[in-house]
């Protein structure tokens, strides 16, 4: 069977990384058509460079990457280099990239890439702040119909958030943006922080993962270790998530994940809870499913699966 | 020592027929100087006769009982007869009250109460919407520096809420009356269903309750198991929490009980979100905490001691 | 025919005492059958006062003044000493008042009136934030269909806010209150700031009440100068409206005001239109007319009145 | 001096037909470099078929017409065919365009042609609800900074609203928009209904226009005929308002307009009052300008300029 055609939208982030080396390690299953690169983490800059030395770090600089949105639709931006360090990627000591970025915005790349494929065969992986899709399904609302799917990591509803209380930091970023996306009707899985919680990631297997000896792992050790520091400060523990992987987890594995489908709203009004994802977990709004979430995942497969592919790469 | 005092304000419910039945059971503690009533569960004329009932078969028809507010301060009422049944004490069968109704309103009993005691010595337990005790802060402010603490069932986070996916019932009814007592400064101890869903009461508790075979222990058997009825088919377990006798288990055995001090915020205008409780648990918001948040509890203990208490009464 | 028996709820404020001195001067019309007193233009003590000391004032200490709400029923207290002066009633030199106060709290006065008084019979008029009157109406539903007309000062829409952009005074400190009160069902006829801007106090009128020579009309040409001088600052004219006694105005003489049954919705949530009147003047939301709201008076007639009826005051 | 070098971002609509032709009217003042179309008054396709249709009426099929969004940017499109027909322009009957659309996305147009050009150079008219415009800021926020000035009609605030009682159409169809626009810090002056109201149309204006005798005078008034009568209907008289030709008005003959420097809030999450312009009119927010806030205009004047340039056209 062809590999699943995905595009990755990104604002990397060590955790994305991790998703973008987890995705070029299985190309089998994974084929990824292009990046494009949104502000969240660190601004647009920053993400959009990060993204390319990871491409080229895994030798897929064949792949192009395309800027998109520098700033939210509606609110203005907010990001979170208290977690990931100035450059979004500290840790890792990459070189500048040499390949040249992708001669369109990001917006236009997903809208492009969507209408030009065969209906239903392209799957559009959300990593970051989802403004790029929804500046898209604006733009060109034909696209809702002819995404296979949509897999994005965000949100969060019985950890609350992890950015105010409600909310998860991709959604609080632009939970307009969300909202459209929930609101489009396009087939929707969300990963929110109540499964990317259980997604630990141990001394032991970062150990193991440096082990490998590969550029690719070594560097990606890097970046974990630091990483891993905000969360050890903030919960006291000696491992801590690597959210973003576990969307292509998702579409390696799904076997290795549960959810439910249920109805999920978006806040966008409350000062106290914007950028909540309301999770109709128990059904009682009869509102229609609108997104599959999951909520728990087989850890130790999930990581082992990582590691085996993680070592492929260069 | 002298037993603790306190006010019991309250919408019976089964649950909260527990509740004060596990503070009659403990006079040694817990001096229950009246118990105002508020609609909620099921309307004020309901909840005002189920309160006499409950006090009469425990032999403390003395114990005067003041009828309060019959809807929200600002929303209108919205009531939860799809769990409690049409009277609110549905699966037990108790003779009509005999003493007369408490000559006040429920809101006044609290402020006289309040005012006429030494500071520091009235405890408020409110078992359902928090209406009464906060019309009583709005009509007279002075209350607050003299209430020695409030415990409230009410709220939820990480388990979402059981009336909305965000609300729990208690705040959901009356959300502008939870942020004034919230917003208040007074002394606070919330009870959410993160906790209270862990005292859940098994079957095996429910034959030992019976066997205890007096009138109250019978009868309290015969609510719980109709009250078991809409937990078991939402969740598809054979055991439900009993929620509001938390917060009398809280007064008579804290060591039993954990939680954390927290900013917690009421949530008021989001069409989605209004009623949800929104827990700082991780301190993210930086706002001082207002509220002792309980999220676990030592379940057979809790049991045990209700067991025991239930047993002393007629 | 009896006089009409009102009740004035109010925070007095220059322009409320000039609308209690109104009522006062028209007795064949107007019963005062008590002052009820809340928070809003300054603090519940200083208004409380002037109330007592207006009445005497005017010769009528007889009439029962009962403290209210220092607090409005969610939002902290907003007071506007930067119109009124520090105490409210800055601009006369009155002597404090030698009555006792009402012997029970401004929400049971209304309460217990409207219960006590024949259906139909009581109106009230508030000339302040609407606490008072949407806690009695939370504390006691039943005076809803009581009450014979509930005529307010407050609110503004074709004229934006005075407060805010979008919210006059009464309703911006208090939005919740007039919320209740506006979706109670109770007659209600609203004088907004779109009426009562056109009741303009000319300096010729000015002049010719301080020339009736009683005290009581001396000493209103005192507070109508002091309080002209915001609005001068403000919209750079010479009069200035007196916003209170157009309430009694339309009670004696409803020929000399027009206006038009509308729905009025009270904005709550939003942070920068709460305290919002929205009137649907021109019917476009199919809501049915929950409001008389008034836009227009003949002026010079009003002030004729006004004149008229102070000068038969002592 | 040159002609000013406007985009036209527009949803025609009979009224936005008349903008379009005054600039067209006008070259020696107004160079239009394109139209970019939006849903708001009917659908895009009409909307865009219309300008074009327009255009072509007018001699001008040279100028490009590009589509921009079918949908605002959060909340579902909601259209007004039940005051401009069907067809958007009822009450003409014009050919079907001969020209092609304009090869690109409406939001890129205005992207495109603001980057290439000197920067302050280009003015953007906005007749309808703000999508592209917005849309085009999100999604290259450097425009701002080009951009030489806004002019749009829309919004409302001593009138209330025209949609609902406190939203004019054009805001109300895409508050998002307007909100991005309005905080994103570009040059603007905005034509509220308060100041269109007053550009009432009169029956005489219409025979005059009429009588000029032109294929566009004559098409022109058939729709200004069918177009009044929704608010002769609504407000019970012969004339009514075209809204959108002020913008062009303002730019020929600015001293035909009176207006104020204010800042100006979007409303964005009351359900009662979404899409208000909330204008601070008297400076009572402290918040800095942001707009231009149009308030009266010189009606025979401007309808004599609008004559008088109808006339020059084919």
């Amino acid at each position: 069977m062809a590999p699943r055609r995905i595009i990755i939208d990104t604002d990397p982030g060590q955790d994305d990384a991790f998703a973008i080396l987890l995705a070029l390690g299985s190309p089998e299953e994974l084929e990824v058509v292009g990046v494009s690169t949104v502000a969240g983490n660190v601004p647009l800059e920053r993400t959009t460079l990060n993204a390319q030395m990871v491409l080229e770090l895994a030798g897929r600089a064949d792949i192009p990457v395309y800027p998109g949105c520098r700033r939210p639709m509606v609110r203005p931006l907010f990001t979170a280099e208290y977690v990931h360090g100035d450059s979004g990627l500290d840790g890792c000591d990459l070189p500048p990239p040499s390949a040249p970025l992708g001669a369109k915005h990001g917006v236009d790349f997903i809208i492009d890439t969507v209408m030009a494929a065969d209906p239903g065969t392209i799957t559009v992986c959300t990593l970051g702040p989802m403004t790029n899709l929804a500046m898209a399904i604006v733009k060109e609302p034909a696209i809702v119909a002819r995404i296979r799917e949509v897999v994005l990591m965000g949100g969060g509803f019985f950890e609350g958030g992890n950015t105010t209380p409600a909310a998860e930091f991709n959604i609080f970023v632009d939970p307009h943006a969300a909202h459209v996306v929930f609101s489009s009707g396009v087939p929707l899985t969300m990963v929110p922080i109540d499964c990317t919680y259980k997604a630990v990631m141990t001394p032991d297997w970062l150990r193991r993962l440096r082990a490998v000896g590969t550029e690719t792992a070594v560097q990606a050790a890097g970046m974990a270790e630091f990483y891993q520091r905000y969360g050890n400060q903030k919960f006291g523990t000696d491992s801590y998530p690597l959210h973003d992987p576990c969307v292509m987890g998702f579409l390696l594995r799904p076997d290795l994940f549960q959810g439910r489908d249920c109805h999920v709203d978006i806040e966008i009004v409350s000062p106290v809870t914007t950028g909540m994802t309301v999770v109709d977990w128990w059904g009682v709004t009869k509102k229609p499913a609108n997104c599959l979430v999951l909520r728990d995942l087989d850890n130790p497969a999930f990581y082992d699966l990582m590691l085996e592919r993680l070592s492929r790469l260069p």
